[in-house]
């Protein structure tokens, strides 16, 4: 990937995405049922049952890609306008991979209240809300409130779409390396949003023994500075009590999940880990290991975020079937069991005669990718 | 036009809008050039000068159509939800007739401060915004602050729109009955969003014998109950103070504009007009009187907002090119000056060959329409 050419494509594009008719309008009688007068019917029924909104309007296959630029890919605080390149890439792998219409919402204020405000005032006309690169604790508040308020699924990509391919890998590592989830300690390095979705969603699927670390170290009931969603990721994990480094919480470790920095982890700790050791270094572009290091020092299964090494950890392979399956199936909310669903669903995609070190993820450009999770998640509609 | 057809249609259609990519996303080479990590490229520049958002995303050619659903067609206040049809067909005359990209949103609020937040909020991702179907006299307030507020065109179609078609309409109907505006007396009969900006539009380009009536009949500086739009409308017309009813204020009038109700005007009406009367008679979809029996009267010129009798006043004509123009141009806001330059445009369409009683708009489908308003609109930017 070359990084002019990138800047010269977005250029010639000048905008990614655009809005087309699904319907001509070249003559009167075309202009008189898509606009006045014949667009006064659906209206009307539309007015006595709010609900045909999804029989007549684009409400039924259309979300909004919402971001108040807080924590945009690894670039941090960049703002509303400069996320709308990766608003409106999110928008076209919505359509490309799901089929689902997606229109990028870039919102110039990043006060929790008011941006829960505004998603709820823009609801009306979306079948969906995928919130995108909303710095964490912030992004934890406006999720669930939105989800309380709303009714249509509210889905946070960073958290849920990363927890989701993880789990999916981790569900095929296992079968790779023969372990069971109940043997396995698993370390999540990183407690911002994808960090604490992972490990819920882990502790969801069965994963029992978690211990997460942030900057200072292990995370603990006693450790200082904890925002509150942290504090209660303290409670849910690290059961025994560990305190110390990184270091100190992978010694004897399974998995190592990090969402954290570049370099981090060093061959030595790698080598600390238990047999079979399985890591999946996210940080991007740099991850906290690189693969050949981490291999020679011992790991038998690495990914990474980069699609230039094997096994990367891309929720593309999630987020377009997840919300192809919600809008199809009229979901009114993501569930714990359709992200495990997901997961497992996006596992299987490997077929176990396909499954070794460096191939536990599906191709992203499977077509099917999408189409089975879009089922799981259907599947799983009450 | 078949209602019922209407309705099918819409079903089938299941919203009349859909987002496309511009680019496809079909090997990692795409993926990493329209996403991560090339996307963090276009992100960066904008991060350091956001007017760089018009150079690299979507914003230089895509406009919010927004309504609250308050005041939708001849239907009332609807609610967001079935005033989607309108804004999805809206959008789709934006892209047919334009070229602009636009995306509707309709909001679940009917409160003008939360309104102008919403607005606000979400405009990063636009370059202009088109305010649709809002009852009066909000919609005026909400015009004015969110153009104070947005750097962007903030354009209440509803208002302006319909007061450029119409004055088009005049200067035409003006040249076929021979009569100059400084002898005309008009009387606008409506004092919601059009009929008032019909009235301003008309005084900037120069009418000054101007009577607006409402329900009440004629407004003027002593009438009741005006909201404070109205008693700013009765300072600027009415200067001879005329009172009573719309019946009082025809007699002897040039021109009639309705953006009223269904037969309030009859035939003895017309009748005690001018000689060469004009009429534009834009309730929908019954107008104030028939153009036949209107034309029996005396009128020698009707215009209607129906496609199955000749002189069609149709915004239409005017919004594609007027935000196709200032999108273009990078207008930061459309002034009196482009308006007035948008209706000469529009009126200059029929050449003077060709106009008569029963020609004096220009055909819609005219692809030479939106560009004209266009270029006119660009050759107003300060």
């Amino acid at each position: 990937m070359n990084e002019n050419k990138a800047l010269a494509l977005h250029e010639k594009w000048n905008g990614k995405l655009e809005t087309i008719s699904k319907t001509p309008v070249k003559t009167r009688e075309d202009l008189a049922i898509a606009y006045t007068p014949g667009v006064a019917e659906p209206c009307k029924v539309i007015a006595k049952d709010k609900d045909l909104a999804y029989k007549y309007t684009m409400k039924a296959n259309t979300i909004a890609v919402v971001s108040d630029g807080s924590a945009v890919l690894g670039l941090g605080n960049i703002g509303p306008h400069a996320a709308m390149p990766v608003m409106e890439g999110k928008a076209v792998l919505f359509k490309e991979f799901g089929g689902v219409n997606a229109v990028p919402i870039c919102l110039d204020t990043q006060d929790t209240e008011e941006i829960i405000k505004a998603v709820t005032y823009i609801a009306p006309g979306f079948g969906g809300i995928n919130l995108e690169d909303i710095s964490a604790p912030r992004c934890f508040e406006i999720e669930e409130r939105l989800k309380e308020i709303l009714d249509i699924p509210v889905f946070h990509d960073d958290q849920h779409g990363t927890a989701i391919v993880v789990l999916a890998g981790i569900i095929n590592a296992l079968k790779v390396v023969g372990k069971a989830k109940e043997d396995c300690r698993v370390v999540v390095n990183g407690a911002g949003s994808a960090g604490v979705a992972i490990t819920r969603l882990l502790l969801t699927y069965g994963f029992s023994d978690i211990i997460m670390c942030d900057k200072a170290g292990i995370i603990s009931k006693d450790s200082q500075s904890l925002n509150w969603m942290q504090e209660k990721m303290a409670v849910l994990t690290n059961l025994s009590g560990k305190t110390g480094t990184l270091s100190d919480a992978l010694k004897g470790a399974d998995i190592f999940v990090g969402v954290s920095a570049p370099g981090i982890v060093t061959p030595q700790m790698v080598s600390s880990m238990n047999k079979d050791a399985v890591l999946f270094a996210m940080a991007n572009p740099v991850p906290e290991i690189m693969p050949d290091e981490a291999k020679a020092a011992g790991a038998r299964i690495v990914g990474t975020g980069r699609s230039d090494f094997p096994n990367q950890i891309n929720n593309v392979v999630a987020f377009p079937g997840i919300f192809k399956g919600a809008l199809e199936g009229r979901a009114s909310r993501i569930t714990e069991e359709m992200k495990l669903a997901a997961a497992t669903a996006i596992a299987s995609l490997v077929p176990d005669r396909e499954l070794n070190e460096e191939n536990i993820i599906p191709e992203a450009f499977n077509p099917k990718v999408a189409e089975l999770v879009a089922e799981a998640v259907k599947a799983h509609i009450r």
